[in-house]
């Protein structure tokens, strides 16, 4: 049988399945696992073993020290001669505000072609989709030509406390030729979207401490204010050309590849729209175009995303704080690594008369990128093209942060997304989430064709 | 009769009468008269013009447009040639947290010599204590040697928000001689207090605002971050040197003369135990000894009171904030005027690129002095050291700000505070406010000391 034929048969059997599809993800929904209120998450991962069961998956719940357990599944076919692997997570965000959803977030409710639950489209469409398209293969032709791994773990939405900790310590279970993660969706033209990347991260806090107590302001000849502390400390970081002045902290950068770049001129982006909705009338520096989407997803960055001290409510009040905070995330690009950037930046402040502020590290990703023409890139993107008729659009790297370096850098597995449930209107991690049953449908058959692309001994 | 005589008159009754100073005081402080409340501000007022009206002072409420009233009462006297002025206020402070107050604070109860209740330090004490020595001369005498003038408002407690209108509008009335402005108190050594000037103050707010909305730091390459503009304006106005960059920020700077210096030096200062209560190893600066005490009180200063932006809690939020806010308060020394400098702020700022972020003044004072050798300021000190038998401790300026501007700068009259309830347990704005006793004698003695020391024609 041609491929052509075998794609015929499985679309035809994932066309005649679609209620049993949503039945089964209506099943995985109802079943909170809310990480961040410890909520539902064990039991939602013995649900997960079961349904993967079910399928045929050779599944186990693994344990995970102080943390939820990942649910790792396992495939082998006997011709296959590689191993796809799939990272999903099941745990979600919490529902809340409550009174902002139309239909309670854990009962998955139909309406207008769409389902409605926390989750289900950030992350367990992706997951049930990936198990309809095995089962697919399995009823139709009773093997893959392809051994597949799953990976999925409960703690993504907390921020994967545990995942280095895992991965460095399952390697060898973890091996695969190429990884999936999570998903992706289709954009508002119904374009595929595909993910080759994520920019890395540092963040820290810094803490300025100078008198025992606030004090009245009129002290101020003489009593050190922490507030001025962080200021001349943050001014020395960045200035307004949006340089950071931290020495050697571009030492590592590789910039973005050609063929990097013409993917982005090839994607689209409706700069007009994004400044309008945030109310700007143009772009920091004045950037616009390819510059605007090169900075965006190719340049360092350091941000304050806190500062606090004194008092800053209505009116006037003169005091001297004794304290003040600032919460700061670089944002990495390939090949930065945030403990070497930490240990420059904490020099630099000891150099500058800044070895008093606490230097506090909230943690750090690094970046990590699947080039576009790698192999596993390319089939990722040859079947998005397949299966929706039309060219995706490939990101080489978003301008987020993403933890698939422990699997592409630390193991040196490709990495890409795709082929997922989302669309512009999920409303991911807010009231009302939800996927559209076609998109569901898509993945599926995006799956069932990205198994279906291997070839067999 | 020569003065001697006179004053030892004045003394007996006044140690003869003690009981009734404290009922009095009791009367004035049972009556709850906060300000930010608006709880009892007006019944207070009358009660004060019937207090006044019974010691014989032709008294008046003066009602002031949207806020509280002023009581007005004068004394006047056939023989005098001088007119001696007081200014206080008859409004308190909130005397909230009530759990921390040992007696309820209208209550003014005696326990071990001392009266506690809110006000009764600042600034009840004092307007009794006024108005008991005025008694003791009327009542021995049949009149005083000098004609008095009573301006007690009701909204000091709240920033005076109505003091420069009604001085500008009042000239004729509070016409005097010299001000004695509301107190002071004797140090751990019962040393006498004079203060001849204070501070003056500049308080204005910063206010950045870039996109609409929050949004995640990812989109820092091209979103504008309101707390990077603050921290970079902030960062413009002084330097770890301390000295602030604005130009011409000290054109007007008048420095303190060898008579302000000398005092400076002769007053008290326990430098090691500010330091110690403060947890600070050194000064700023390494500022020590006189050169301390003359930045404390005669440099200008830029403080930093308050500066809030983005997400200041606990862990790591990857946020990129809308809005920033900063608050900056300017101490001034004489003859700064800020007025003056806010427009050299408002200029240096629109120079420099940051004619976007908005600027608002919270108020102003401008500093104001009475030079030491100035016969007000002579009688005042003499006085006190009559009176309390020891050298006074005499404040060419204070680190702090007061009004006393309205008088001294807009009228030419001379201002000092001495002779005052208050003591270094006063626990002025704060629970279980008190006075001793004897603190509150011998400030009756001080005024009818005072009173005393005018000449008749």
């Amino acid at each position: 049988m041609n491929g052509e034929k075998v794609m015929d048969k499985l679309d035809d059997y994932i066309d005649s399945n679609v209620n049993r599809f949503v039945e089964d993800l209506k099943r995985l929904c109802r079943q909170p696992s809310i990480s961040a209120q410890n909520k539902g998450v064990k039991e939602c991962a013995e649900l997960l073993k079961e349904m993967m069961s079910e399928v045929g998956i050779d599944v186990k719940v693994v344990p995970v020290k102080n943390g939820n357990p990942v649910v790792f599944g396992e495939l082998k076919s006997g011709k296959a001669k590689q191993t796809l692997g799939f990272y999903n997570h099941y745990d979600v965000q919490p529902p809340e505000p409550l009174e902002l959803w139309d239909s309670p977030p854990f009962k998955a409710e139909i309406r207008n072609g769409k389902i409605y639950a926390r989750g289900v489209s950030d992350n367990k469409g992706n997951i049930v989709a990936r198990l309809e398209a095995v089962r697919a293969w399995l009823d139709i032709f009773g093997e893959l030509p392809v051994n597949l791994k799953f990976f999925i773990e409960g703690e993504e939405e907390i921020g994967s406390p545990h995942l280095e900790f895992f991965v460095k310590n399952n390697m060898n279970l973890l091996k695969a030729d190429g990884y999936v993660w999570e998903g992706d969706g289709v954009d508002q033209q119904g374009r595929p979207s595909i993910t080759l990347g994520a920019k890395g991260i540092l963040y820290v806090e810094f803490r300025a401490k100078c008198a025992k107590r606030d004090i009245h302001s009129s002290n101020a000849p003489l009593v050190p204010n922490p507030a001025w502390r962080l200021v001349w400390l943050l001014s020395m970081l960045k200035g307004p050309d949006e340089k950071i002045k931290i020495p050697g902290w571009y030492d590592e950068v590789i910039p973005p590849t050609e063929t990097e770049i013409r993917l982005l001129k090839e994607a689209p982006f409706n700069e007009k729209a994004s400044k309008e909705e945030l109310g700007l009338k143009e772009y920091l520096l004045g950037l616009t175009g390819v510059e605007a989407q090169k900075a965006l997803r190719f340049s360092p960055t350091c941000n304050i995303a806190g500062f606090n001290a004194g008092y800053s409510g209505p009116g006037a009040k003169t005091v001297l704080p004794s304290e003040a905070i600032a919460k700061v995330d670089f944002r990495l690009v390939e090949a930065q690594k945030p403990d070497v950037l930490f240990v420059k930046l904490k020099k630099y402040l000891e150099e500058n008369g800044f070895g008093d502020i606490e230097l506090v590290s909230l943690g750090g990703y690094e970046p990590a990128k699947t080039p576009p023409d790698n192999p596993f890139a390319v089939r990722i993107i040859e079947t998005a093209e397949k299966v929706y008729g039309t060219k995706p659009v490939v990101w080489p790297t978003t301008a987020g942060t993403s933890p698939i370096y422990v699997i592409r850098n630390w193991m040196g597995i490709p990495v890409a997304s795709g082929g997922g449930v989302g669309y512009p209107g999920s409303k991911v991690h807010a009231p009302n989430e939800n996927i559209r049953i076609k998109d569901y449908v898509n993945s599926v058959k995006y799956v069932a064709s990205l198994i279906g692309s291997y070839k067999t001994s």
